[in-house]
C-alpha cells in the first residue's frame, strides 16, 4: 500500500545541500516552503544546518523514524544509501539520481544492485530517475520532489512517467484554476509500479479525476482491470505519448523502457474505460472540467453566446464533436423570449445579444438548467465594454453554485477584464479561451459519461458446449489444428459454419452436399486459394473424387475436407488472437481488400457485451456496405453482432486457442443469417 | 479602392455620445485614444462638446471634408444619414447599426434604401451591422470600430465576418505578442465585399500573414483568383464556420447570408492557396508563426529539448502532422557532442538536458541552423530553477536574429518566469505552452510552403482538337448527347475509349469488334444496366442482331450503340461538374461501392497541373487497391492521371459542358493504359 509515501511522517533528504543549484536543496526548500506537517530531516556529511534545520551525516544518525527518504547523490553512491535506509526502517526511497537502466550496461547493473539491496530490507523504490511525488492533502502537504511549481489542492490527480509533463499538467491545471490532489512523476519505475499508483489514486476519497501520461504499459490486463474498476466512479483520462517509431526510440534513451506498439492504444483504453487524449492540452482542460463539474447526463448541450460569431464556432465543434444542440422547450422559450430584448435569438444557441447584462444571463441559465431536454450548457462570451460584466460573472457563478448540469464557460476578453475571469473560474467553472475548446471539453465530458455507461454493460455470456470443445481442443496437436476439429470447436458454440467433414481415401464422406468445395488442410499451407489448394463447384460424387485425385498428387501427405459450397454473401472476417499481457484481441472487418489492403479494421478485447458488439460492427468505414444501398439489401448484422459474441466466449472459456481466423464468412440479407466458409485455429 | 477607407485624412462619427455605454461614445474614444493622425468630427443634434472634441448637429456642418463616417444611430435613420453623408462628399460609410438584411423584411428593405441611397451619391457601404475597421500603421492609426481590445502593431491582418471572431483573433494576437496590421470586421458586407478587402490586404507592403474567417463566400472565382495571386507572396490562412447544418442556420439570423454547403470549401481553398484550418487557436498560433518567422524551406524539423517528456510529444505530433525529423550531420554531432554535456542526446530530438544553459542553447541552434538537413527548429523547453533562463531566453533571441531557418518556441513554465518568456517574445519568436501546439505550428508552415510551392505550378496543357469538340457540341441538342457525339468529344481530347458506334436499323456497324456490348443511348435512362439497358458478351451479327430486337422492343424510339467489350480492369470514375460561381469542379474516386457507398473521392479544380493530378489520386482512401497488393498488379496511375489531364483540359476549354461522367473507366496494369466504357455529356 503506498499511502507510507503520499502520507509519510517524517522526510529525510539524502543529498541536501545549500547550493540553491541543486537538487537536494530545492527539494529541502519545497518541503519547507509548501509546510510538510512532519519533521525533514536533511542529510549532509560535514553541513550542520540545511536552509535553517539541523542536518545530520547519514540516514542512520537520524533520531526518529523516518518512512520516506529522497535521493538525489550519485548514481554509484546510491545502491549503499539504499542500504544504510533499510538498516534505519526506511519504508520508502524516492530516487531523483538518473545514470541508470536508461544509460543501458553500467547504469542497469546499478539499478540492479540498488533494487536488490532495496528488497533485502523491505524498502520499496520509488524511480528511479524520476521527479518525486506530492500530496496537496492539507494534512500532509507534503513536495517530495524537485520541480518548481507551487502546490495547489484541486479535485484531479496527476500520474505521468515523465516528469515534464507531470508539470505541464500541473502548470495547466493551476492556470486554469485549481491545483492537483496527488501527484506521481515516476521515472523508471523500476519497483513502484504505474498499476499500484492507479490503485491508490483510485482509492483516494479527494480525487474525482486522474490524468494518466503513458509511454509504456507493464502488465496491461491488471492496468485494464484497475481501470475499469476505478472508471465507474472517478473520470480517467490518458495520453499516450511515443506513437511515432521516432519517438519510441526517443522514449527508450529517455526512461529505459521498451516501446509497445501503439496500435492495441484505443482498444485498451476502450476496454479499460479511460479516455484518450491526442494533445496534453485536450487532455487538461477536460480534465479540469470533469474535476469540477457534474457530468452531463447525456450528448444536448445548449449554447448561450453574447457574440454570433463565436457562438457559431462553438456549434460547429459541438456537432463535429458528436453533440447534438438541445431542442428547447416551448416553456424555455417562452421564458428567455420574455426576459430577453427582443433582437436575441431565443433557439439554441441562444443568442442573449452583446448588451446582455447579469440578469439577461441568470434568466437564460436558469431556464436552460430546468430543461429536461439540456444535458450540458455552454456559455461563450465576449466582455462588451458597455456591459457591467462583474456582474454577469457573478450570476453565472451564483447560476452555477445552483446548477444540476455542468456550465462550462468561453471567455473571450483581455487582462482588463481579469477579474471577471477569476469571478467565474471562483467557482469552480472552467474556462477557456476559444469557442472551440469548450465545445471540445463539453464532448468529452459526454464521452465520459458513455463511457460510465459502458462500463455497467454486463459482458455478454454465450451457451456453449465447453467441455465438448476442450476435448477436441485436448486431442488435437499443437499448431494449427486440422480443420475438422476447428469446425467442431465452433460447432460446439453454436456458430454456424459450412457443413464440413475430412475426407480420406479419395471417398466422398456420408452426406456430402452438392455443389462441393474440396480445400486441402494442411498447417503449412496459409493462403489455400493461391496455392491451388481449393476446389470449388464439384457437382457430384464422382468429380469429388477427380479433384481429390488431382489435389492429393499436388499436396503429397496433406489432408483433405469436403465442404457444402455456400452461396456467396457479404463477406467479412472475424479474427481473435492472443496478445502477450493484454489478452484475447477480437477483430471485425470485411473481407479481401478492405482488410488487408485498405486496414479498416475494429478491435475490441473479450469479454464483449451486447451493446459492444454493436458498436464493433458499426465502427469500420466501409459499414455502408453492410446496411444495404440501391439494389443491395441490409445484411444480418444481429448475426454478425451474435458471431462475435460467441467467439468472445469462445475467447475466454479456451485459453488453449492463441488465434483464430474466421476468413471469410458469409453475411446473408437480414434474417438469413451468416455462415463461417473457412476457418483457421491455432492452438498454444 | 480601398484605400480612402484605410486610410482616412478625416472621420466623423454619427451618432457620437457623452453616454459612456453607447457605441457612437466607444467609437470616438476609440479613435482619439489610438491617436487618429486626421481630425475626428463628433456628430450630435444637441451636444456641442463630446469627449472633449467639438460636436456639430449634421454631417453637412463639418467645415472640412470628410473621408469617412461612422454610423451608430437607429436604423429607420441610417438611410437619411447615408443620403446626407453622399451631399457631403463622403467617400465610405461604416454602418454599426444592426437591424437590417438579418432581420428579414423590414430589415431588408431599410438595407436597400441606404444601398440605393450610397449608390446615388457614389458613397460605399462598409457594413451595415458591422463592427468596423482598423488599421495600425502608425502614420494613419485610426481605430473606427467600437470594440475593445487596444491596437496594437504587426504584421497580420484580420479580415473576419464576425465582429466576435475578428476580435478572438485580435485577443489572441496580442497574446503572442504583438497585434495586427489592419483590421475588418464586415457583418453584413452589403457593399464592400470580401474580395476588396481581400484585394486591399493583399496589395499593402506591410501585411505578411492574411487570416480570415469565412461564413459565406460570393464570387468564389474571383475570391479564388485573388487567393492565387496573393498567395505567392503572402500567407492566407483561414477558417471556415457555419459547417453543420445547426450553424448555417444560426449564420443566417446572424449576418443574413445564405451558407453554402461546406463540401466543397477545401477543394476551393486548396485551389486558391489558402491554409484551412478546423479552429481559431490554430489559425492564430500559425498565422502568428507565419508573420513572424521565416518560412521553411520543407519539412525537415529539428527539436531541440531540455526535458524528455515533452520533447517526445513534440516528436509524435511534428510525424502525425506529416513533419520528417531532419537527420543531423555528423558534423552537426560532432559539434553537439563537443559542447554539450556527457547525458545529452546528440540525435534528433537534441536533448540538451536539464542542465542546459545559455552557451548550450546557443551552440545547439547554431548547429542547427548551419545543418543543410534541417529546415525549421523547434525547442521545447522547462525553465528549471538551477538554470539561469534568463541568459537561456537571450541566447535563444540572439540565435533567432541570426537564424535564416523558422524557430519555434515551446516554454513549459509560470508566472515566476514571466520575463524569460517575454524576452523570446520580443525576438518575434512564438511561444506556445503545451509541445503539440509549437509542433503543429511548424507543421502548418511546412504546410504554407508546399502551397506557395504548388501555386508555381503551371496548369498542364493537353492538346486537343477543340474545334471538333466545338463543332460536335454545337450540333448536339441541349441536356444529355447522344452517345457517339459524347464519345467524340473524348476522342478529340484523346482520351482512350471503348469503339463505340450508333446503331440504327438493327445492321452491325461497320467494323463491330466482338465480343461487343449493346446499349440503350437515351437522355430518359440514366442508370442503364438496372433497368435492362445493357447486354453484354455479344459474340457475332447474329447476336447482336437478336440483341437489338429485344432491346428495341423493350426501349422504344430510344437510340442504340454498339461498344466493343473492354476486358474488366480495376473500374475508376471520373467526373466533371460545373459549380455555380465556382467553375469546373473535377471527381475522382474507385468505382462502385467507393463512390457511392463510402464517398471516397477526391475534389480538384480545374485547371489541374501535373503534379496536382498526381496529388489528385493518391488522395483517396482506397488508393492501396490502385498500387498493387498480393496478387494484384500495380494500375497504370500514369494514364490515369494523363486522363484527369485531359478532362481538366476538356473543361477549360468548352464551357457549354455542365457535366460530364466517365463511369466506369477500366485501369489496366502498369503500362497497359486506361479506357472509358461510358460516359455521359450534359450540354447547357
Amino acid at each position: 500500500m503506498l499511502d507510507t509515501l503520499f502520507r509519510p511522517r517524517a522526510v529525510a533528504v539524502l543529498g541536501a545541500s545549500n547550493n540553491t543549484f541543486s537538487i537536494g536543496n530545492r527539494v529541502v526548500k519545497n518541503l519547507i516552503t509548501h509546510n510538510f506537517k512532519g519533521p525533514i530531516y536533511p542529510i549532509h556529511p560535514k553541513e550542520a544546518e540545511i536552509l535553517g534545520l539541523k542536518a545530520y551525516p547519514s540516514i542512520l544518525d537520524v533520531p526518529g523514524p523516518v518512512d520516506v527518504v529522497t535521493i538525489a547523490v550519485k548514481s554509484t553512491l546510491v545502491p549503499q544509501m539504499v542500504e544504510d535506509c533499510g538498516k534505519k526502517g526506511v519504508k520508502f526511497v524516492i530516487i531523483h539520481t538518473a545514470g541508470f537502466r536508461e544509460m543501458g550496461g553500467e547504469g542497469a547493473r546499478l539499478e540492479d544492485a540498488l533494487l536488490e539491496a532495496a528488497k533485502r530490507y523491505g524498502v520499496r523504490v520509488y524511480g528511479p530517475n524520476c521527479q518525486g511525488v506530492m500530496n496537496s492533502d492539507p494534512e500532509v502537504s507534503v513536495y517530495a520532489n524537485f520541480t518548481f511549481t507551487p502546490m495547489r489542492p484541486g479535485n484531479a490527480s496527476i500520474l505521468a512517467q515523465s516528469g515534464g509533463v507531470a508539470e505541464l499538467l500541473n502548470l495547466n491545471l493551476r492556470r486554469m484554476g485549481s491545483g492537483f490532489r496527488m501527484y506521481a512523476s515516476q521515472g523508471n519505475a523500476s519497483d513502484v509500479s504505474t498499476n499500484e499508483l492507479l490503485e491508490y489514486f483510485g482509492s483516494d476519497p479527494g480525487t474525482r479525476t486522474i490524468m494518466m501520461h503513458i509511454e509504456s504499459m507493464k502488465d496491461t490486463r491488471e492496468f485494464i482491470e484497475s481501470c475499469r474498476r476505478i472508471a465507474k466512479g472517478k473520470s480517467l483520462l490518458a495520453i499516450r505519448t511515443g506513437r511515432s517509431k521516432a519517438a519510441a526510440k526517443a522514449v527508450s534513451s529517455h526512461t529505459g523502457s521498451l516501446m509497445q506498439q501503439d496500435s492495441l492504444t484505443d482498444t485498451i483504453f476502450e476496454h479499460a474505460g479511460v479516455l484518450r487524449f491526442q494533445t496534453t492540452e485536450e487532455m487538461i482542460s477536460a480534465g479540469y472540467a470533469l474535476a469540477n463539474q457534474p457530468v452531463p447526463a447525456g450528448p444536448n448541450v445548449a449554447i448561450v453566446a453574447n457574440a454570433g460569431g463565436p457562438g457559431i464556432m462553438a456549434i460547429d465543434e459541438c456537432v463535429g464533436c458528436g453533440l447534438t444542440l438541445a431542442t428547447l422547450t416551448e416553456e424555455t422559450k417562452a421564458t428567455l423570449r420574455a426576459g430577453l430584448i427582443p433582437e436575441a435569438y431565443v433557439e439554441n444557441p441562444v443568442d442573449v445579444a452583446a448588451t446582455a447584462n447579469a440578469e439577461h444571463f441568470r434568466l437564460t441559465l436558469t431556464a436552460l438548467d430546468a430543461d429536461p431536454g439540456v444535458d450540458s450548457i455552454l456559455v461563450t462570451m465576449v466582455t462588451p465594454p458597455f456591459v457591467d460584466c462583474e456582474a454577469v460573472a457573478d450570476a453565472i457563478a451564483e447560476c452555477a453554485g445552483r446548477a444540476t448540469k455542468p456550465i462550462v464557460c468561453v471567455v473571450m476578453t483581455n487582462e482588463n477584464w481579469a477579474s471577471t475571469v477569476e469571478k467565474i473560474k471562483g467557482a469552480g467553472i472552467p474556462v477557456y479561451e476559444f469557442p472551440e475548446s469548450g465545445a471540445r471539453v463539453v464532448a468529452a465530458m459526454a464521452r465520459y459519461r458513455e463511457v460510465q455507461k459502458r462500463l455497467e454493460e454486463p459482458p455478454a455470456t454465450v451457451p456453449g458446449d465447453r467441455a465438448a470443445a476442450e476435448a477436441i481442443l485436448g486431442a488435437a496437436p499443437g499448431g494449427y489444428i486440422p480443420q475438422a476439429d476447428a469446425y467442431g470447436v465452433l460447432g460446439a458454440y453454436g456458430i454456424p459454419a459450412a457443413r464440413t467433414a475430412p475426407m480420406t481415401g479419395g471417398r466422398a464422406p456420408e452426406g456430402t452436399l452438392y455443389p462441393a468445395v474440396l480445400k486441402v488442410d494442411s498447417p503449412d499451407v496459409v493462403h489455400k486459394s493461391d496455392a491451388g489448394g481449393v476446389e470449388l463447384g464439384i457437382a457430384d460424387d464422382g468429380g469429388l473424387q477427380k479433384a481429390w485425385e488431382r489435389m492429393s498428387g499436388a499436396f503429397p501427405g496433406a489432408g483433405f475436407v469436403v465442404q457444402e459450397q455456400c452461396p456467396r454473401g457479404t463477406e467479412i472476417i472475424v479474427g481473435l488472437k492472443r496478445e502477450e499481457g493484454v489478452g484475447p484481441v477480437l477483430m471485425f472487418g470485411l473481407g479481401g481488400v478492405h482488410v488487408e489492403a485498405l486496414g479498416d479494421v475494429s478491435f475490441r478485447l473479450a469479454p464483449l457485451s451486447e451493446a459492444g458488439a454493436a458498436r464493433m460492427v458499426r465502427e469500420i468505414r466501409s459499414l455502408p456496405l453492410l446496411t444495404g444501398s440501391r439494389g443491395v439489401p441490409a445484411a444480418d448484422l444481429g448475426a454478425v453482432q451474435r458471431l462475435l459474441l460467441a467467439v468472445s466466449q469462445l475467447a475466454v472459456d479456451l485459453p488453449e486457442i492463441e488465434e483464430m481466423d474466421l476468413n471469410p464468412v458469409m453475411v446473408y440479407p437480414e434474417g438469413e443469417g451468416v455462415k463461417v466458409v473457412d476457418v483457421r485455429i491455432r492452438k498454444k
